[in-house]
């Protein structure tokens, strides 16, 4: 990979793991090399601009991961947003691009309101009224500035949980709660470890009762922004780019409506009025979206990312077969 | 009401009454009538652009109700978006508009993606750990034009169910299930009347531990797109606009990343697809965002528009105190 790829997707990866976000970040790496070496995954992609107008673009990611063409998609949008009001790009054959918060967050950074979903390279989410999974846990990331307050940010699989999940709650030795996951007789998983390998997981909400349609909804609306829009369907049914990704990403600038500073201002405001919630136990505070994150990456910054055996031993293993020097040798 | 008022007001009330949203049709003529007769209302509101560029705008509605300013909006984001590839158009001062489903159906109807946000009156939307409703049931629709299917329609409450549900089940007789609403105390409650008086229901997901925190996430993106963005926040900050709603609408072309047609035979695969999936009971087929909605319109078209006595009686009431001759006297 090229010193400034190498870069850009450190730096995505890091994002995750400082934030918390542990599924997404460099306990990724071995998926990463293993789809490398089965020649699934390009580590010196072309990445490039295909369709562009004043607003909207189309990228293509050249067949690597995700965290460079999402970059620059992210980074076009936003140059789209400043001259324009707005800026949408899409992004077909492109991979596995991390957290989607770490790109509406580089929106947000600039004054802007961002937002970026993926599609995903294998099903798990389960429709309403289905016994096979056919939708990926798409996730939906949502960003917007305040300025007394940390930058608003929501970044959500549409399914109940997304898969990593399942893991962590095995690894912890919980049994997951019925409504999580399920076999292929729709009953539900208790075992996480079980439930990653069945990979059928429920829409947001479950049941039909409980909202579970409104979950499979959005992540069909995911679906149809980050994978039917830039074609990555298309060329999954020509029979090229099986495994691909795609996504879309938006960048909208809050002073094309109102005058600056007072969106910043307002949201301030409603993040205020959130935190200052009647709380239902006296000791657990209400959050806005982003705020678990925030800490962790707080936390982290000062005292440093804590890393799994497992995960440890992983990124071990990559680096030795790709005959790098392991730097993290002794400090685990 | 001016004639042309009258005529997109009717319109877009009489797409929730076929589609069977019918929360949100002609059941709201008496809310809408008590607003005015209270004069809280503007029946003859000056609709103005009050921003422009060419890919945004934000229209002020007057103080009036929300069907004619949310029908301008989506109008105009559509003429921004056949010129830019995509039009964002914002409105504050307005009220209630009814299905958030007609307007991205707009979209749709031109070949369009169509997304429809709208903030609300009156909290009802407990946040994840509150004790308080805080945010408005806020929903988001999104719409997405095929060929052989009906177009993909998406219209959802963020909450777990719409204050509507609560009543319509109390009408019904059936207790409502845990989970959808609480009291003051966070204690679940059962009956869908009281329900509806406290007005306390859970975001979409209800619990954490199920969810519920995405929910609350998305009500609070619908806020800061709806509310904060074209400055409602502010006007109910600075004493005006008590009661007044905002929405959000984009559209987007889907020309603009790949070429005629593509998009739609590839949202018509996803559909098909989606419909195909292997079902949990053979005798419940898996639907598609839209489906019920498109099998009710198709149902009253040829038959006509079910009204409850209750909402039958409201008419009148409204007839009677405006004046005005009851047209459907007979027909009860």
């Amino acid at each position: 990979m090229s010193p400034e790829h190498v870069k850009i997707t450190v730096t995505h990866i890091l994002y995750a793991d400082l934030h918390g976000i542990d599924s997404h970040g460099c306990s990724m790496m071995h998926h990463y090399h293993r789809s490398y070496a089965d020649g699934r995954l390009s580590m010196t992609p072309k990445i490039e601009v295909i369709r562009e107008t004043k607003a909207t673009a189309l990228i293509d990611g050249g067949g690597g991961l995700g965290h460079v063409p999402a970059d620059k998609a992210m980074r076009l949008a936003i140059a789209k947003c400043r001259s324009s009001g707005i800026g949408a790009v899409a992004v077909r054959n492109s991979g596995h691009f991390g957290a989607a918060g770490a790109y509406t967050s580089m929106a947000a950074q600039e004054g802007f309101i961002g937002m970026a979903t993926t599609s995903t390279h294998a099903p798990a989410l389960v429709p309403t009224f289905g016994a096979e999974a056919l939708l990926g846990t798409n996730p939906i990331a949502f960003a917007a500035p305040a300025v007394r307050n940390q930058i608003f940010s929501l970044d959500m699989a549409t399914s109940t949980v997304p898969i990593g999940r399942l893991t962590d709650e095995w690894r912890k030795g919980n049994a997951i709660p019925v409504g999580w996951a399920m076999n292929r007789k729709c009953r539900p998983i208790r075992n996480g470890r079980a439930a990653t390998k069945h990979r059928m997981v429920t829409p947001l909400g479950m049941d039909q009762k409980t909202g579970g349609h409104k979950g499979y909804g959005l992540a069909a609306m995911v679906e149809i922004l980050s994978a039917i829009l830039p074609g990555v369907t298309r060329s999954r049914k020509r029979g090229g780019g099986d495994g691909r990704a795609g996504h879309f990403f938006l960048a909208l600038d809050p002073r094309q409506f109102s005058d600056e500073g007072e969106f910043e201002e307002d949201l301030d405001d409603m993040v205020d009025m959130l935190h200052a919630c009647r709380r239902a136990d006296p000791n657990r505070p209400v959050l806005v979206a982003g705020d678990p994150e925030h800490a962790k990456a707080e936390e982290r910054e000062r005292s440093g990312i804590p890393l799994s055996k497992s995960v440890f031993e992983d990124i071990r293993s990559v680096a030795r077969a790709s005959g790098v020097a392991f730097l993290l040798e002794g400090e685990a």
